[in-house]
């Protein structure tokens, strides 16, 4: 049993939604209408010794719960707004620390902290749950039409580059470990790409290769995506290339980007492009069926996966 | 540095609230207006080893989480309605089996489960965020006057008399260890005392003797309370006797009966007593200055108190 497995057996013994409740468990968010306004609500969890290991410090930990969980708004297009954030910590100072980082990343991404919880714990844990805000209708998983293009904000790998270049103490790739560490979600891109109205959106967390296959199986199609045209920046490319790893299968597989991942026309994608200071790169097309192809020039590249937190 | 400490460090970091929050981190819940209606938000977070040890089910675990925020938004006059829900676990049979008791929870409380997360984590930890609606002004822990009298829903100590059958392995008390695996939060009480605009109210989680002072603190006043007063079922009161333990210590400084403490003029604990089911009992009065005294008959009882996260 995966994680995907546990969510659909969970997903089938919901009750019933109450009325407010426009989208239920399953997106990147959940979508509520609470008076006039529709709000998206998510929680993500981040624990020791899986998400992070030691080179991570409290105040890293606090400042990337509360950047993960704003980039599952920033996938829905959505304003990110208010967090409620626990911790658990083995000892106060460290509880403290994290908190800061928390603090840290409300005040950078603009959130109100509304209170939470400190406890005991063996291992640092953060679990922070938003509410973010809607200025247009939500960019749901499932509007993926073929004929749309995909496109990714920013660039691909520099996150799992990071992670490498901490795991194996390389200094000199400072921005390789920020992009690591300290992640900027694409609020600002995600917010106008629904208000162009483009059709489906999920943020990067798994690895593309993972998030594709979810965007398309929610959308019932299938894709093309062209490992070529995925956006390496030069330093995550000259790194990668010094650890003799390829860095188009590392951008395909490597997780927490935290860029997001967007389906839509071309004319959509363009007008994103031109209202966007982030970089918009298309990087293959929608298709009917079901099959998500990689593909390296003309060949056929398999069996790419991402993340899976119970089976990796 | 104890849980209190840190809550009050981080309290003074906070950024500038937004205009939508009413009562910001600090209470119960926090207050938020969305749209035309008020609602409240908490979180709270459980960890294996920490607050429980091997004999709570991971079902009970989920369904726990689940109750202890409900009981925070109780304590607030609040009405529970959607819960985000983090789960940690070793594998993803505990994980499932967790999630199967909080929907079995936010069925019992009415709660729709908007979403969360699961992780792997070496110990079992359970986060929850809950929204709840507030059909009166919530009921805060900073609005009891000199003059009010004390009241408690329920009894107390049942919960701490299941913990010591569960940690003594002692079979039959099966009520007693229900209380503790399975709270039921004071939701309809919580909900009148409300609209009855009753003073203060807290909910009764780490202890009487810590959080009394808690409410006495947040309202700039003092007040008695009268061990002989407490309600103690005669099932606790026969079990703590059995082990030689004081049933009115117990009833006093045992954590997580989730029972509410309210303060209000005597004429509204009146009315209240007489609109709940649930039994109402005076247990003090609220005096001006800042002690918190504890009496048994005309005798003194000193160094009561509770549960601390950090310092236990």
């Amino acid at each position: 049993m995966n994680e995907f497995e546990i969510v659909r057996r969970i997903s089938d013994e919901l009750p019933q939604a109450p009325p407010e409740v426009l989208v239920p468990i399953g997106d990147d968010c959940a979508v509520l209408r609470l008076g006039e306004r529709d709000w998206v609500a998510a929680s993500d969890m981040l624990v020791s010794g899986h998400h992070f290991k030691g080179w991570a410090t409290p105040e890293d930990v606090g400042y990337k719960a509360v950047a993960i969980n704003v980039s599952d708004v920033a996938a829905m297009g959505g304003v990110p707004r208010f967090v409620l954030a626990s911790g658990g910590a083995p000892d106060p100072e460290t509880t403290l620390r994290c908190f800061r980082g928390i603090l840290e990343a409300c005040e950078l991404f603009g959130v109100y902290p509304l209170g939470g919880d400190t406890t005991r714990a063996d291992a640092l844990t953060v679990d922070v749950a938003i509410l973010g805000e809607l200025f247009a209708p939500p960019v749901l998983r499932s509007g993926a039409n073929p004929g749309d293009l995909l496109a990714v904000t920013g660039d691909l790998g520099a996150s799992a580059a990071g992670l490498l270049a901490l795991e194996n103490g390389t200094s000199g790739s400072q921005r390789l470990i920020r992009k690591h560490l300290r992640p900027e979600p694409r609020v600002v891109a995600g917010r106008i790409a629904a208000g162009l109205g483009v059709g489906a959106a999920i943020d990067l967390s798994d690895g593309l290769a993972s998030d594709v296959r979810r965007l398309c199986a929610h959308s019932g199609v299938g894709c093309r995506v062209h490992l070529d045209l995925l956006p390496i920046a030069s330093d995550t490319r000259a790194f990668l290339e010094s650890l003799g790893r390829d860095p188009g299968i590392l951008a395909a597989t490597g997780g927490e980007d935290y860029e997001l991942l967007i389906s839509a026309p071309e004319p959509t994608l363009d007008a994103l492009a031109e209202s966007v200071e982030t970089p918009i790169t298309k990087i293959g097309e929608v298709a009917d069926g079901v099959g998500v192809f990689f593909r390296r020039g003309d060949e056929p590249v398999e069996n790419l996966s991402g993340w899976d937190h119970f089976s990796s």
